[in-house]
């Protein structure tokens, strides 16, 4: 079974899920370097599109995911990472889940978790995440 | 807040989760009009990168996806929809969710979950999921 890279222009997405809450925090994409340093390290590394490089997760703010499961999907185009997230949360914006917003029935975006924590205090303005 | 549907070719990833059970069910991929007559039916409507169209989940199975809550992601650019499930599974291969198999830490591949219904039941051959 061979991860279809290239059906995706080289980048698989990777879902990234709570191994103990199963809370779903991000979702990031890999490409096959990325996830041979996640399989190697057992620390989430993704490939950021933005900035056009691998990008450890909590390379700058410490809040690194450990890997306790790679799973992969029947198409084999797709990942799901269960982890162990250090830290209080993934988003840099403060939240333990990026996913901290609903669409409403009416169309409107409302934020619907708790901040977990003052992303001004482990985000400098321009680092990682 | 817009939707990134550029960023990625007019396409943003749509994770699957089990609204009760928190467990992962799949991923595809949504267009505008996708995610449009997602919220006008409540049911799950992806657009299929293989078949070039709109694709209702379980269109021929009848194993739709009724829509419990769609979240957005900070960066606007992924969605997670928390479904209820019609249906023993959402995977052609008789699944009850697509991230059935584990990479495993030698980098073998094997399947971890039961299959919970028999696919040459449910699908014919070469008929839409």
């Amino acid at each position: 079974m061979e991860i279809a890279f290239a059906k995706s222009g080289g980048l698989v997405p990777a879902i990234v899920q709570d191994g103990r809450t199963s809370e779903v925090l991000m979702l990031g994409f890999m490409n096959a370097e990325a996830l041979a340093e996640t399989q190697r390290t057992r620390e989430a590394v993704f490939f950021s599109r933005s900035r056009n490089r691998l990008w450890k997760k909590g390379e700058s703010s410490g809040h690194v995911l450990r890997v306790l499961e790679i799973r992969i999907d029947c198409d084999a185009d797709a990942l799901l990472l269960r982890v162990e997230p250090l830290g209080p949360g993934v988003c840099h914006e403060g939240y333990r889940s990026c996913f901290f917003r609903r669409i409403e029935e009416n169309g409107g975006i409302r934020t619907v978790e708790e901040q977990a924590f003052d992303p001004t205090k482990v985000y400098a303005p321009g680092t990682e995440q």
